[in-house]
């Protein structure tokens, strides 16, 4: 089984954070990597969501023309950003880490919070949220920073990821964390350590959610909202 | 007083219908209309919208930077694709033709419903009547035919939309009815005629109501999910 | 075209600072305004609202029976006071400012708040809100003073609704600023330059807004929940 | 104990069925009846709840200047019209009829449907409906005659409502049925026994539920919504 | 009439409790106490949520088999524990305290407050409050103490009720306050005093309501979730 | 890994019809079954589903008990019987096969349907829907047979299941199925070629999505609503 996750941006760092994450969720898995090969460092806007989605078709196209294209996708980017077109683009499932991670906080927990980054992507989340039905357990905060910090790693952000969960947890009633962003999974563990409650990376929920589905030989509907497509140019010419 | 009103297909012909619609809702006000220089020939897919997404923002950039940049925006496009990546690139008010003629509905009705096409759109309904939280008054119907039949009018399409439209009335206790496309202009007064309820283009409303805002002098929030973006780069060279 | 303003309270000196605020939203339109001939001093209580509705449905009939009938009505009350009542009762349609101001809020920022005043009007705030279903993008507070402090004008408030915007900016992530209240808009100026956001008064929205859907010539449709009535007395004949 | 149930129409002869259903529901209680002195002969558009709800309040004002003021009282019109403005002006717990019966149906089933009249007044119970959340299980329905045809007894409706009632139950899936109008509960046990369904009389349920909240010696909360109200004029003079 | 008040946990103390608030509320009818052979000392999770159903099963079928089979029900456990199973068990109506409670306070308010206890049953709280679909206008918060503290009675937990009470009037709007535990009805008066808005006990809110309910001459429908069940085991020989 | 599917009720031909499909989905992961050892044969209502959850116990304490417990658990009955309470007992993740079967759902299709068996457990399916605020986008339906009739396999059940899926399709819209009954995984491949939808078996979905859960190394929060027990009396010795 191939699973292909796609980071919506172009940063290599970022990336290679991601598939670590990705590779630990998913034994018996051959999973590969990629990101656009043109567009933004970041996506923490819907501009840059226009952007990433380009390249996420893009990325689709590339794979699917493939000698092996994989037997499902995942989209590394908070706020599941693309998930919709790449579901059209696609031959097999695309999972989006937002609606992983909701679905394995909905598994160990009744109440839950996402701590996203920076607090403009709120809206994002939201959207995701709003599109699952799940406010009444799920609350979003964030952490102002920008997704340009994640270059360098986010132990950095330890504190400040540790302070706004603490908050979710005593003021809110979360029992589990969802970390908001791809890029943060090294601060699954410090973070499991200091809070004592689960605390869920989406890129790994997601690896592991999409295996499952591939496991159980079903692809996206093509009778509705994710019919496939005739006629649409190609991103990769477009971003050549 | 100048609106832009931007198509994000690159329809000539269903550009033209926009227009006017656009215009006969605006006395008063310069409306000006736009389409991509590059993209799709319709938006029925959520591909298409990446592309129509990108396309808007090519013309925004193109209006900002001009000589007289318009004091609001309309996306004519019903599921209002791009509408929150416009409203960060834009500098003044962006308003959806869907949302537009939610509101609209909502001041004549209790009950409405929206009839689109073709069926694989309903989705995209479904999200703009999902973020307004209007679901509860709100019905989507579709006439399942592709958007392409409207680059001749949309005379022929009376009798589908009519059915539809009965049946949102008798079954659904529809008391105002939505016309889910751009480009369905010409339906507004055989409809209204034959229905007996108010039958709503969202171009129409959609101008008519960025007037509106325009005449609060208000703009976009900056301060959140809408805030402004740097260092993106540029749709305009993207589609060269 | 001509639009008159109801204020469902008997008080003169707000009625001219309502009228202040509709005309400035509105070039291009001929706005009247109208309060009853009996009833309340202001509407703050249910009760009130009762007392108004009358007073709103005199001032209807006279209206539609004068020489020049509005080519639409607006209801100048914070929670829309009489409002279903009077698309009953007005030929033309009839908008809300607590509706108006939301579509404004709506088209401007993804979550927003509005600051009502007093404390107990939360629940005519709560009636609109949940009536649109837009309860996840907007919260309401409340400023604790009684709307007889309005007839000397609202600078004496500023500090108080800056203080609970603030909180609603910083607290609740609102992106924007409702001014729940007829007879506030002397704070729309000094509160956008102080919070950095838009802040929005539902008085100008709602003509503005009227003056939109008097423009794509629709009115109120009579095929469901405002039917027009047969045989009710006179509220003109009950307050004389 | 002794509940006042007030008719807000004027009419004598659906106050007299209304007192009828309401006295099989309170053993132990002395229920009165009474109706506005001035107003509608039906209330079925929002203008005739605003003359309903003053004629309420002039009957709340006459008991409460009584020799012996109620200890509870129920409105006695499908939509709970008024209900609001009659809490404030009440010193004893007031309770809608549409309210009591829905929290009757919750108590005997999963999902239950109003049968309403006219269809018109779909509005009116949805208000009541989504002011309670409870739209997930209650199907709103409607049978299309004039309340006026009410002044005779229903008996020669039951077809009509026998029909609409059972369509709920096999469409729908309703469990048990509301009839969604004062002045129906000699169609109680026809349509029992028809059915195999429970069948809920409103006035009924909101006496008998009105009755156990006195037993609870609690009353209407003055500190937020519902406060007391200082300084309005008087509906008895104003009926006069 | 006869009404049987079920607390499914096995604690003697605390059902004599129970059965006091139980008969005040309820004059003209029989009120009697049961609880399960054997089980579990208090009802905190939903583990002992199941030990506390087949109780309670048991007791119904005691019940419904003895000389007198009483004329409802009325579960008394916050969290209303087992109530669809014992709605499928018992011939006559059953009520759950929680659903009872919440009626009451949609009554006397337009916002209020369940307080509950321990912090761990907020998801049996959220489970009512959503399945009523009251959650917009019920805030859920809780005083993180034992069950077993009722042992000797709650006057001890009068000042951290009080505390997280006023909390939920301050913060949250609450105009009206539910004890969220059976085994609470002696903080009643002391925190209606202190508190200036209604305390309702939920033990007496559901024989209150249940008393309503037989008046009614209703029971529980059988065409659908709570039809009857032929073949399951006896709860009786389960607990011998 | 190990994961042990447990069916609640006793049916050792419905178990084995599980445990195929349930093997089917996870390769690489030994799957083992269990039932109670004493209870009901079938789970069709809430009494049924007490019992259901004392045998869920059993089996939970017996494996955890064991020399090799779990890694995670599966409750093999649509509507997640006991799952809340199998939370709290078990020291692994379980999954509900209703809750893994509509995140499979609303990853391949926008609007989707449950298809139920028999007609009075739509209630069960509604509460796990509703739990998950997913009803905007999930429809259920029923075949109104009884579970017994798969003691002797579903393929009998073809044209009923093929018949409402179609319906679901066509009227609702749906764009998936999922199968909403144990013991229907025979129909997953005769109904895919038929409708050309994805048709979703929940005891796959459940197993896939359990070894996603514990591939990255997660458990059930223990802060909150599904902390540890301690004290409970034993189901083993219960059902002993």
């Amino acid at each position: 089984m191939k699973i292909l996750v796609i980071n919506p941006n172009t940063s290599e760092a970022i990336t290679a954070t991601i598939m670590a994450a990705a590779r630990s969720a998913a034994p018996h898995v051959e999973v590969v990597g990629a990101h656009p090969s043109r567009g933004v460092t970041s996506v923490e806007s819907h501009i840059e969501e226009a952007w990433g989605t380009i390249g996420i078709l893009e990325q689709i196209d590339l794979a699917e023309t493939s000698a092996t294209p994989p037997d499902a996708y995942v989209i590394a980017c908070f706020g599941d950003t693309g998930l919709a077109a790449a579901r059209e683009a696609a031959s097999t499932p695309v999972v989006g880490m937002t609606e992983a991670a909701i679905f394995t906080a909905v598994t160990l927990a009744h109440r839950f919070a996402i701590i996203t980054m920076p607090s403009r992507t709120i809206a994002q989340s939201d959207r995701v949220v709003e599109a699952l039905g799940i406010a009444h357990r799920c609350i979003v905060r964030a952490v102002d920073v920008a997704v340009a910090e994640l270059e360098e790693g986010s132990g950095h952000l330890e504190e400040a990821f540790a302070a706004e969960a603490r908050s979710a947890i005593d003021e809110d009633g979360a029992e589990a964390i969802i970390l908001g962003c791809a890029g943060l999974a090294d601060l699954v563990e410090p973070l499991s350590a200091r809070l004592g409650v689960p605390v869920i990376d989406g890129v790994a929920a997601a690896v592991a959610f999409a295996a499952g589905v591939v496991a159980q030989k079903l692809t996206t509907s093509r009778n509705g909202a994710y019919g496939t497509v005739d006629g649409a140019p190609s991103a990769v010419e477009l971003l050549r």
